[in-house]
């Protein structure tokens, strides 16, 4: 009797050996599958110093293609952090579409441990909570499948493995002088973890792993991969629903309702622009010297002037300290990631001027128009970019958005110019023409757009462009208004 | 007669002012003609601290199209430096086909100051100008037009500007203490900076201009670059004559003498796998303490088992010190720059082992074979690429090339398994039947390119992985074998 009992037993639970190598067949088996399904997945392992995290990612990734995954440990690339906000090294390595990316630790440690070491104020901390929060959302809403893992150990484990590590020159490197500190902190460590993944488990739940037992931690990490991949595989890629934030918006006036009539004579500009551009030249040296990055964005209709409108700001500035970033359409690349990475990758660092030449807001104007993302995506947009520009402030950058605003008529009459004379015709394409059609469409989504984006931070301007030398002038003076305040605060 | 003979004089010789504005218009009246010609150009800008560089550039750049040009000045990005060979910065930043990369300052300052500071020694000072030489005429060879500057001032009035920027806040920080130390070692700069332009002047050749004459400079700059995009419009895009420089090669077999029977028994591989991985894994800390850059190269036959392979030599790593960088086809970006720009872009960082799942030798083999480079273009590039990867080891980086290799009768019944294998279908393309169908091509192709391109500093292993136990065994001995070189040599 004892025998039968015992057979059909143990044929219903596999030992976890067992489990664990059909957990891994079952990954190396649907690798493909994961990889056509296009979907990007973000495994975050965070926890201890000397958990395990590394052994645990290996463990993970022994036995799958290495064109499927990859790993990144950005804590250990420093000159990031003091330069670019403190997303950049994290947005800046997430996957494409049918890659897994594996974080040896992430905006969790490098959170916690500034807080702890008093590098940022309890309100630092608390923006980066929600930034990490917006961050997250972002990318599930954008098809993203993240796997937020916590490697746990006690004090003594912790004290015990890094006395070990400590023995030989070959491993000794591996505990850091911050390290130690986190062991004779382990308390204030405890309480702060556990503070963090309940402010930012809501929504993409933490899983804390028993970084005790290094083969149930594997086992178990694996079973919440799969998990994770099945379920996925079987909804399909997800879209997130958009939804209303309530940012403090600036009120804009519709475009039909600008007065397009402000010109200055050759006179006042000449004299106007060699007054202003000497002034931002200087501005620029302090602006370099403060560290204080600086975002400007340039959208407008076609033929607005906004070449000539950038030229003009660019004329007096340092160029070790700028950088004008044409955005052209995304290459395969980057149209295989979310649609802010192409950004995030393109930031200036601190103490340096980026003029984007068309921006992040192509989501909300030609991608929507012409069906590049679906409803959901650019209508959320509204949100994600207003964090995103959130996110930029607060790390201390200046950003300012211009329209460069004409109409139609003014518009025909420059592509006839452009096209009457030879060496201007490249600029006229038959995509402007096609667009120049689609006025009114896009006169809708631009007055929603300046409606639903214009923040006291990141605010929009409507450059009045009928008269080109007018809209040099206003947006000189207005560049030199905003870096001139943003010294003094600083 | 007095102003008749005047008048004509006047139109033959137009003044400088006038000069200098022909050639700004014809500039922005040729840039997209130029853009359309698909050549890209460096515009090197070097020269005396405080000889205006800046403005020199700005002055060029002041009306051409911000989508056309790009500046850089690499020097103040130090985080590079260290990490990374010297060239790093320059070669990550050449101009994509059609656009100008204006580098404000570059190769040379840095190569000089840290020579006179004794930062590098005298070889290494000679293995730069080397290295430098080689960069350049790669460049050209590709395609690219260069255009080298050399900003000159006297002694005095470098002390005048040094001594007029350091009175305001604003401009102080411009004159930077490396900056003072050349003031005072000023004839130990030029006697080295005229070094440096003979030693690198011959192929492409330097051009002083008169930074004390800030109108003369624009206006000669301007001259240069014209002529030099006025050559090159008319003579299409160059590409460079294949050539041999004297290599010291290591003797090759030809695959057909390889002789594939060598397998291990299960038993025999177990016992060495653990052991091997167990002593990868420590000498990686020991790579990773003492900062010596590694790169794996895998190159083979399809199914000849690299990923497995590859698999068994990432196990023991720590994933925060080791990448596998699997190399597809080129994307446009990619495409759009010199061929070797996707590679010099992956490198490690000093400390960091790269395995590259192919390589840059798909030059000398699917690009070759399959027409997509110029027949001068492979040609050329067993050199460059032995140029390239002297570079690579000079800066102190191992690297080991593997061709992993099997027979036909092998691939065939792999390729079998494969289709025959539902979870294993994907690995098997249409690709990969044609590709063997021109087994004869390839293997002639691949002969050649071991045995021009066996360096002792970047030698092929050819790994017979008819066994794929035997291979990996093999793989991993011999990157533990120069592993432990390199330690002890550090």
């Amino acid at each position: 009797m004892k025998s039968e009992d015992a057979e059909p037993r143990k044929e219903e639970k596999p030992t976890q050996k067992e489990e664990t190598k059909a957990l891994r067949e079952w990954l190396v088996g649907q690798q493909q599958a994961i990889r056509t399904a296009g979907m990007p997945i973000i495994v975050l392992v965070e926890g201890w110093a000397a958990a395990g995290k590394g052994s645990l990612i290996n463990e993970l990734i022994s036995e799958i293609d290495p064109r499927f995954y990859n790993v990144v440990s950005p804590v250990i690339t420093p000159e990031a952090d003091a330069r670019y906000p403190f997303l950049y090294p994290y947005a800046k390595a997430i996957p494409e579409n049918g890659k897994i990316m594996f974080y040896d630790s992430g905006w969790m440690e490098d959170t916690v441990r500034k807080y702890l070491r008093r590098e940022i104020t309890k309100e630092q901390y608390k923006a980066r909570i929600r930034s990490v929060n917006e961050f997250e959302r972002q990318l599930r809403d954008g098809g993203y499948l993240l796997l937020k893992l916590f490697l746990d150990i006690g004090r003594g484990e912790q004290r015990k493995r890094m006395n070990a590590l400590r023995e030989s020159f070959e491993t000794e490197w591996r505990v850091s002088a911050d390290d130690l500190w986190q062991q004779r902190e382990y308390d204030a460590f405890k309480e702060t973890y556990r503070g963090f993944m309940e402010k930012t488990g809501k929504a993409i739940p933490w899983h804390t792993l028993d970084g005790g037992d290094r083969k149930e931690a594997v086992h178990d990490a694996l079973q919440l991969l799969v998990d994770l991949l099945q379920k996925a595989m079987e909804k399909g890629r997800y879209v997130g629903k958009p939804f209303q934030e309530s940012f403090p918006l600036l009120h804009m006036k519709k475009l039909s309702e600008v007065d397009l009539s402000p010109a200055l004579t050759d006179e006042e500009y000449k004299t106007e622009l060699k007054k202003l551009q000497k002034k931002l030249g200087k501005l620029h040296n302090v602006i370099y010297r403060k560290k204080i990055p600086v975002i400007l964005c340039y959208e407008g209709w076609d033929a607005a002037g906004k070449g000539g409108n950038i030229r003009r700001i660019a004329k007096p500035l340092d160029p070790r300290g700028f950088d004008v970033m044409p955005i052209a359409s995304p290459e395969p690349h980057e149209l295989n990631r979310q649609y802010l990475w192409r950004f995030w990758t393109r930031l200036p660092r601190s103490g340096h001027i980026c003029i984007f030449d068309r921006t992040w807001y192509g989501r909300v104007m030609v991608e929507r128009l012409e069906g590049f993302c679906a409803e959901n995506d650019w209508k959320r947009a509204y949100n994600e970019i207003n964090e995103f520009e959130r996110q930029l402030t607060e790390w201390g950058a200046v950003v300012l958005k211009f329209w460069i605003h004409i109409d139609q008529e003014t518009q025909l009459a420059r592509f006839n110019d452009r096209q009457n004379t030879p060496e201007k015709q490249w600029k006229l394409t038959d995509e402007d023409w096609r667009n120049r059609e689609k006025w009114p469409l896009y006169e809708a989504a631009v007055d929603e757009m300046l409606a639903k984006t214009s923040t006291k931070n990141a605010p929009w301007f409507i450059i009045e462009s009928n008269d080109k030398k007018y809209a040099r002038i206003r947006t000189l003076q207005i560049v030199i208004d905003a870096l001139e305040k943003a010294c003094e605060a600083h």
